[in-house]
C-alpha cells in the first residue's frame, strides 16, 4: 500500500504513513500533540489543522467555520491523507506557546513473544499426550489365535514400544475396526505422563488415520472464553473461536461466579453455561478448519482438549465447589486434576476424547498463570524473569528454570476500569491513549475505534496517569497540583482533572479523572510493585536482579512501558528486556496439547513452585506503603523516571 | 435328632438313619439293591418288603394286596423309620436268587474342599484390592491452605504411605465431605495390582467408616447366575442370590447366545438382560444383608463387584462383540480386561463401585476356570493337580504353581443331560441314581426329590452306565449284551434297557438308555480324558504323573467317583485325592474381592498359562479314538475298574 509523507509545522517533523490515516493519527505517530477531546470522533473541533501543501479527503466536517474552509483548515480527525502533505498545527490546537510543537513521546509496547514453534519442532518437544499409531497387525489363524486386545497390545509393544492397556469403549468397537480393512488399524493412545508408564488406548480406527490427529486448547478467563484448534501433526492451528464468559451475567468477577455457585444449583448453572458457550466454539471450530488433507473434520478426529484457567473458573468448569476459594484461609478443593474424559465435562466431544486440566498453585494463583509460564517459556529460562498478568487480580510470577516463586496481588479491578468514575473495558469508546498541551492542558484524547468518548480504559488510564504526573500537573502522592484552569476543579471525590467536555463526548456528561480515581489506581499499581518486592525478598532478591519482565494477559498487549514505569507499576528495566506474549495462558495450552514434554514439565514446574500469601508476608505492608507513591518513595528504583519528569518544567501559572 | 437301626435280612446288614427315612433309603445306605423302577415315588409297587420287628409309618401304599397288608409287607419307598425294625426284602424285590441280597457300591462323591477362611487371613492375604482409610487431616490454617485434595493425598501418603490420585466424583464432593466431620473422613481406595503403584481414591465419606466395607463376586454360568454379597474386614458372605441366567430364553448354550447376540440389536439384548438379572441379586443380597453392626446396608456401601464368568458370557456381560468367538480360529476380542467402574457395565451400583472381570484363557477356556484355579488354591499347590470343570464344554487345567497348561474339551452336553433320548437336567424327577438287580436286571432308581421319573440327568446316566457296565450287560465298546430279557430290547437307536416303564414313569413314557446315548457319553468321557492325556503328553507328562484332582462346577458335586474310574471319565487316583470345589468360579471371584494379593496372583497365573487347541494337536484324534471304550482300549490304565469288573460273573442265561 502507497505511503505518503506527511510534513508537520513549525516543528518540520516528517512521518510516512499510510492511505487513508486520518491527520490527527499522523500527528500522534509524528509524537506531536493535537488538541482532541472527542477522541478523533469529529465532534468536539479542536484539532483545526492548516493544510499548506498538498490536499486531504475530508467529509463531514461540521465545526470548521466558512472562514476556516477558504483558508485551508482541516479537522485533522476526519481529514484522510492520499498524498504528501504539509500540514500547520495552530497554538489553538495545541502548538506550545513560541511556536514549538508539544512533542508527545511514542509509546512503547512490550515486544511480542514469538512462539518459536519450527525451533521447539527441532527441539524434538512436539510429541502430543494424545499419540496416533498406525499398525498392520498379523490377522488370526489357528494357530494365533490370540484375543483381539491381546494382538492390538502386543503389536503396539512390539512395532511401538508402546505398553498399552485398551478402555472398554476400545474393546467394544475392536472386533469391527480391525476386520474393515483387513487388520491395518489406527490406535489413539493416551501417552502416560512418565513416559515409561503404561499408555491407554483410547480409539481404535480401521485404516491408517495417524495424518489426521487434532486438538483443542482453551483458555477461560472470567471475562472471556477463547479457544484453538489446532493439527497435533504440524502444530498449526486450523481454527478459533472466542466468546464472552457467559457467566458475566451473573456477576464480573470470580467472587460474584463463587456467590452465585453457592446457591442452590448455582454451581450446576456456572458449569452449564461455561460448557455451552465451549461447545459453541468447538462446533465453530470444528466447521471452519481446513485439514491440510481438505476433507471436513469429524468431531471423532479430535482426540483432546487442554484447558487453562485461574482457580475459580476450572472450578466451575469441573463442577467442583468454589465456596472456600473466597474465605480466609482461601483452600481450593483441588490443584491437580486427574486425567479424564472430555465428556466428563459435560462437553460435546466424543468418549476418548482426553480432557488436560492445567493445575492451579492456590485460590488466586490458577491454571492460567502456569499456562502462562509454560507457554511462554519461562520455565525454562536461565534469565531472572518477572511474569505479569494484569487483570482483576495480577498475578505474578518470578524465578526461572531452576526455581519459581509466585503471588497473587489484590490489585483491585482499576486496570479494567473498575472502580474508576468513568472506567469502562476497552471496547469502542474507550480512551486508550492521551497526550497533554501542557500550557492549556487541552488533551490529545485517542479513543478505541474512534467513536466518542464513553470513558477510559486501562491503557488509557496508565497514560494519562503517567502524562499528567509528568507534566506536574499530579503530585507524587496522587492530588492535583492546585491550578486555576478550567480542565482542574474540585469536584465530589477531590479534585478532578476534565478529560472530555459534555458536549464532546459519548455520554452526555463531562468524563473526568478524579483524585480518588487516581488513588485507586496508585493502589492497584502499588499492590503489584510491592507484590514484586515482597516476593523478591522473600526469596533473597532485589528488583535490580531482575533480567526479564514477561507480560501475559490482555491488559499487558496495550500497556506502555514508558508510562509503566513513569508511575512504578513496572520495575526499571530496560524495554527491550519487557515482552509480550499476549494470551499465555491459551499459548500454554496448546503447547500441552502438543508436547508431552511439556506435560510433563508442567507437574515439576508446579511442584518446585512456592506461592507466598501476601497478606500473611509482614514485610508486604511496608513495601505496599512504600509504593503508594508516584513512582514510588524510593526514587532510586526509578532514575529513568525521575530523570524525565525533572527534565519537564513544573507547570506554573 | 435321633437315629434308628434297621436290620436287613436276608444278609443281616445293619444301618443306622435318621428318623423318617424311608426304608428304602436305609436300604440304598446299606448298600442294599431294592427294585425300584419309580425312583421312590410309590408308583411301581417293586421295593415290597416285609417288616419282621418292629413299626414303620407308612400311608398311601397303594400297591399292596389286602394279603400283603396283613403280613406286615410296605412299599420300602413310602414305610418311614420311627424305631428300630428289622426288614426282610424279599427275591421279588431284588434279592438275589440263592436268598443273598444284591449288593451296591456306596457312592463316592469328591471330598469337599473347605475354603480356609482363617488361614488365609493369618497368611496376611486378605487385603482388598478396594480398601478404605480412615484420616483425620490437619484443619486448613493461614499458614497451611493447601488444597482439600492435596491435603487428603498428602495425608493418605504421611499416615498410610498410600500414594493416590483423586477421581474427578471424590473432588466434586470433597469440600463438604472434609468438613462435616471436622476433617475426619474415611477414603475408599482402589489399590493397584502392583500394590507400589498410585491408588485411586473412588469415594470420600465424612467420619469413621471404615468398618463398613462390602463387595459382591458374581459367577455368571451360561444356565445360572450365583452372586454373594460379603464384607471386606472379616471376609464373610452376608447374603447370597441365584437365577437363571435369563438369557437361557434365547438359547440354551453359548453358541446360541452368540448366534443371538449377532442380530441388530442381539447384543445390547443379552447384555441388558444378564445385567438386569444381576441388578435384581444386588438389591435382593442388599436388603437381606446383615451387617455386624446391625445397620442396613446402602448401597454406597458396596464398594466392588467381581465378575467371573465364560469367554462368552464375560464378553456379553462387557457388551462386546462375541462373534468370532463361535469360528476358527476361535478368538475372543479380550482376554484381559481394565479396571472398570460397575456403572459402565450398566450396574445399578453406585458411580465408585470397582468392577473387576476374571481374564479368559482363551474363546473356550474363560474367566470362570481362571476363577476356580485361585478360589480352589490351586494355583499355590505343589501337587502336580488335575482341574476339571464338566459342563457343556469340560475345560481342564493341568499343574501347579510353578506351571499351568489348560485345554477346553468339546465334550457336548451328555453330562448335562444333552443329546441323551430321555436326559434331562438335575432338576425334581431326574434319575440321579440307579443300581440293579443282575440276575433280573430290575433297576433300582432314585429320583431327585422323590417323585416319580421324568428322564436321566448326568449324575445318573454316569453310575448307570458305570453300573450296566461292571454287571457286563454292556460291553466295552458300548454296545448292549444280547440278552433275551424284557428289559433289553432293540429300538430306533440301536438296542436299549428300559430304565422305567411307562406305567411307573411320569412321563407316561418308558425311560430307556439305548446305544446311541451311550456312545454320546462315551464320546464325552472320551473327549475328556484324551484332552487330559493330551495335554499331559504335551508337557511330557503321563496321567499317573498327577497327584490331585480337584472337581468344580455344578457336575462335580455330584459325580459318583467310582463310577467315574470305573467307565474312564477320570484318571485312576485315589479317591482321598480328588476333591470338589463347589463353585470355583465364584469362589474364585470371592477371593479376588478380599485380597489384591490374589489378584496380583491371577495375572500371573494367566501369563504363565499355556493353552492348547486340542483339534490343533494331531495327537489328540489317537488319544480320543483309545478313549472310545469303557473304560479305555489301554486297560493298565485303569487297574481298579479293571479289576472290579472281572470280580463280577458276567451275565449269561
Amino acid at each position: 500500500m502507497a505511503e505518503y509523507t506527511v510534513t508537520f509545522l513549525p516543528s518540520g517533523r516528517k512521518v510516512n504513513v499510510k492511505a487513508k490515516i486520518p491527520v490527527l493519527e499522523a500527528a500522534r505517530q509524528a509524537g506531536l500533540h493535537l488538541n482532541a477531546s472527542c477522541g478523533g470522533a469529529g465532534v468536539c473541533g479542536k484539532c483545526r489543522v492548516l493544510v499548506e501543501q498538498g490536499t486531504v479527503e475530508g467529509e463531514g466536517q461540521k465545526h470548521l467555520s466558512a472562514q476556516d474552509r477558504v483558508a485551508g483548515y482541516q479537522q485533522a480527525c476526519l481529514a484522510l491523507v492520499h498524498e504528501d502533505i504539509t500540514v500547520r498545527i495552530p497554538e489553538s490546537s495545541g502548538e506550545k506557546q513560541g511556536g514549538l510543537s508539544t512533542e508527545i513521546p511514542a509509546r512503547h509496547r512490550a515486544r511480542m513473544h514469538i512462539f518459536d514453534m519450527e525451533g521447539l519442532r527441532q527441539e524434538g518437544i512436539f510429541y502430543p499426550p494424545v499419540e496416533k499409531l498406525c499398525l498392520q497387525l498379523p490377522p488370526p489363524t489357528a494357530h494365533d489365535n490370540r484375543a483381539d486386545g491381546t494382538r492390538l497390545i502386543q503389536a503396539l509393544a512390539d512395532q511401538c514400544q508402546r505398553h498399552c492397556s485398551a478402555a472398554l469403549p476400545v474393546l467394544r468397537k475392536l472386533r469391527r475396526a480391525l476386520r474393515q480393512e483387513d487388520f491395518l488399524v489406527t490406535a489413539t493412545i493416551e501417552v502416560p505422563v512418565e513416559n515409561e508408564g503404561e499408555g491407554k488406548i483410547l480409539n481404535i480406527q480401521p485404516g491408517s488415520w495417524c495424518h489426521r490427529n487434532f486438538a483443542l486448547a482453551f483458555d477461560i478467563g472470567t471475562t472471556t472464553v477463547h479457544g484453538i484448534l489446532f493439527d497435533l501433526n504440524t502444530g498449526k492451528v486450523l481454527a478459533r473461536a472466542s466468546c464472552y464468559n457467559p457467566q458475566m451475567s451473573y456477576g464480573e468477577d470470580v467472587i460474584s461466579r463463587i456467590v452465585q455457585a453457592e446457591k442452590v444449583g448455582g454451581l450446576a448453572l456456572m458449569h452449564r453455561v461455561i460448557t455451552e458457550a465451549m461447545n459453541t466454539c468447538i462446533e465453530q471450530m470444528r466447521a471452519k478448519a481446513q485439514p491440510n488433507d481438505g476433507v471436513a473434520m469429524e468431531l471423532e478426529e479430535i482426540n483432546s482438549i487442554t484447558i487453562a484457567a485461574n482457580t475459580t473458573m476450572t472450578h466451575l468448569v469441573l463442577e467442583l465447589e468454589p465456596d472456600t476459594i473466597r474465605r480466609s484461609p482461601y483452600v481450593p478443593v483441588a490443584n491437580f486434576f486427574p486425567s479424564i474424559r472430555a465428556k466428563d465435562l459435560g462437553l460435546q466431544l466424543k468418549e476418548h476424547c482426553a480432557a488436560f486440566i492445567y493445575p492451579s498453585i492456590s485460590s488466586y494463583v490458577g491454571g492460567d498463570i502456569v499456562a502462562g509460564i509454560m507457554g511462554s517459556g519461562m520455565y525454562r529460562t536461565e534469565l531472572l524473569t518477572l511474569f505479569i498478568d494484569v487483570g482483576t487480580n495480577a498475578e505474578i510470577v518470578i524465578g526461572n528454570r531452576e526455581w519459581l516463586a509466585c503471588a497473587a496481588c489484590s490489585a483491585g479491578p482499576a486496570f479494567e476500569g473498575g472502580g474508576i468514575t468513568h472506567g469502562m473495558r476497552a471496547v469502542e469508546g474507550a480512551i486508550s491513549d492521551f497526550s497533554i498541551n501542557p500550557e492549556t492542558l487541552e488533551p490529545m484524547n485517542v479513543t478505541e475505534g474512534r467513536k466518542p468518548p464513553l470513558g477510559i480504559c486501562g491503557s488509557g488510564l496508565l497514560v494519562m496517569v503517567a502524562t499528567l504526573f509528568e507534566h506536574g500537573i499530579l503530585n507524587p502522592n496522587g492530588t492535583f497540583h492546585r491550578i486555576d484552569h478550567p480542565r482542574l476543579r474540585p469536584g465530589r471525590s477531590g479534585w478532578e482533572y476534565v478529560v472530555v467536555w459534555q458536549h464532546e463526548s459519548g455520554t452526555q456528561h463531562d468524563i473526568v479523572l478524579n483524585e480518588v480515581d487516581i488513588e485507586n489506581f496508585i493502589r492497584a499499581k502499588a499492590a503489584i510493585f510491592a507484590g514484586i518486592t515482597t516476593v523478591l525478598e522473600e526469596v533473597g532478591l532485589r528488583v535490580d536482579d531482575l533480567e526479564q519482565i514477561i507480560l501475559a494477559g490482555g491488559f499487558g498487549s496495550f500497556i506502555d512501558i514508558d508510562s509503566a514505569l513513569a508511575v512504578g507499576l513496572l520495575p526499571n528495566l530496560d524495554p527491550d528486556k519487557i515482552l509480550y506474549v499476549g494470551n499465555g495462558s491459551l499459548m500454554g495450552a496448546w503447547m500441552n496439547g502438543l508436547s508431552n514434554h511439556i506435560r510433563k514439565d508442567i507437574t515439576s514446574a508446579v511442584r518446585r513452585m512456592t506461592n507466598f500469601e501476601l497478606s500473611e508476608l509482614p514485610n508486604f505492608t511496608d513495601h505496599y506503603m512504600a509504593s503508594m507513591f508516584l513512582p514510588h518513595t524510593d526514587l532510586s528504583l526509578f532514575p529513568q523516571a525521575q530523570k524525565k519528569r525533572t527534565d519537564k518544567p513544573i507547570l506554573r501559572r
